[in-house]
């Protein structure tokens, strides 16, 4: 089971109730020493005040999310993507994160061409990469489950991911989250083929049997249905040494709660159930 | 565009204001030729009578929906299960459909055991295909979209139906419905690789860009975002000659429409966006 020194704390784990100053100094109070924050957040709290507050406390940042959404319906809509992306890739360099995680975008409102949709992708994260290895920053293709296909991501599994990656080159890497991944026939091999040096993030949290939303309803590890000590052992026999980085959206649950009641909860059941 | 001779209408796409014998009625009169019933429907109804009104009306039987459900957690469920298909496959036999569709089943109950709900699956349809060779009966595994891996079907994807088909052999195939399947990277590659002889169905609706609901809220073809036409060419590449068949849960618009408005606009949509 993962230790405390190998968890990172995703914020949108606890961002409903919570600033990203106070979410800072709650996982460092907790002994956590990780945290992957969103940029929204960042924007709010302002990239040098966080990076600030993040040197002072000694936190490590096992990724920034994230950079992605390149697909438009225009040229221009397309530019502004990609201008998006590479301010992530500052955020990710001043940060030190270990990779910019990259949720790769949907279809274009009234599109319904996914094979141009992933030709976009391509090509957005061929181009962001030149200026993400000038920035010393890893990119991490995070392919998205299935369900997100429309409106979130057109790469979908950890195959797709890897076929970029192939034909990309560059420090171009995957972040494995079990939460879009479990359900594949063909993960164990598509670790294995990742291998270490392209797996740059492991995400942590848990299908419910009963999930009631698509996008706000997952899962605190063990009350689910993932074996997650099965795909954490074949992420281990990579030789993968980052942190396992906990991101949980639950909208109904563990947003409610006092944010020591989840930080809490995440270092006990990565030590029992994880 | 499929022509009105090739449409089916699943029974499940009227299902929550109409009973069986009302929609079967319906099917007819507006000139569809053909339905593929739910085995709750026909219990309700009775196995004879429904057989005696389809063959009354003239109406050809797409697919019986559904047998499968083959993981249990005991022997004794699993028995269960396996009965309850052999009556599944009676049925099917009695209305001289087309295929019995598989819903292979999910995890059981409190189980995070994917492999093995797999080899159940496995099993319980290779032990089923002699009794449905016996009677006259193709079966045809319908994989599911990955979001229902835990609790309807833990097979999703057409690669890993096709593997099933492979290693079973006899005369299973697959039921392709683009709801399930439309975001597959490799959906081009395994339809070919099904062939003609493996394609025991086709089905259609479409994929909502703000699906609220897992289960309830499929769209009608052309309000979604899977590029239909594409995917039928496809199938009828192969020499696909079999129904296109529409099934549509739809808990907050077509469930709560007449049941005209509802085959009106089907036959509409497929001469126009299928």
């Amino acid at each position: 089971m993962p230790e405390i020194s190998q968890i990172s704390t995703n914020t949108a784990t606890v961002r409903d109730r919570y600033r990203l100053d106070e979410i800072l100094d709650a996982v460092a109070r907790h002994g956590i020493p990780a945290v992957s924050p969103w940029r929204d957040q960042i924007a709010d709290f302002g990239l040098a005040n966080a990076s600030k507050q993040i040197r002072d406390l000694g936190l490590k940042v096992s990724g920034v999310c994230r950079g992605g959404m390149f697909p438009a319906a225009t040229n221009e809509g397309l530019k502004a993507n990609f201008e998006d992306n590479l301010r992530a890739v500052e955020a990710a360099a001043e940060l030190n994160a270990d990779c910019l995680v990259l949720v790769v975008g949907g279809l274009p409102e009234g599109s319904r061409d996914l094979e141009g949709a992933r030709r976009q992708v391509r090509d957005g994260i061929a181009r962001l990469d030149e200026s993400a290895r000038s920035a010393g920053v890893k990119l991490a293709i995070e392919p998205l489950h299935p369900m997100y296909c429309a409106d979130r991501a057109v790469v979908n599994t950890m195959a797709q991911a890897l076929d970029l990656c192939d034909a990309i080159g560059g420090s171009v890497g995957v972040a494995c989250d079990v939460y879009h991944v479990w359900w594949d026939p063909d993960l164990a091999g598509q670790i294995a083929r990742a291998g270490k040096e392209r797996l740059h993030a492991f995400h942590l949290c848990d299908w419910l049997r009963d999930t009631g939303d698509l996008l706000l309803d997952r899962g605190m590890m063990g009350d689910g249905v993932i074996d997650i000590p099965s795909i954490r052992r074949q992420v281990e026999e990579l030789g993968y040494s980052g942190f396992m980085e906990v991101e949980i959206f639950s909208k109904k649950n563990w947003w409610r709660r006092d944010i020591g009641d989840v930080l809490t909860t995440i270092i006990e059941r990565c030590a029992t159930v994880c």
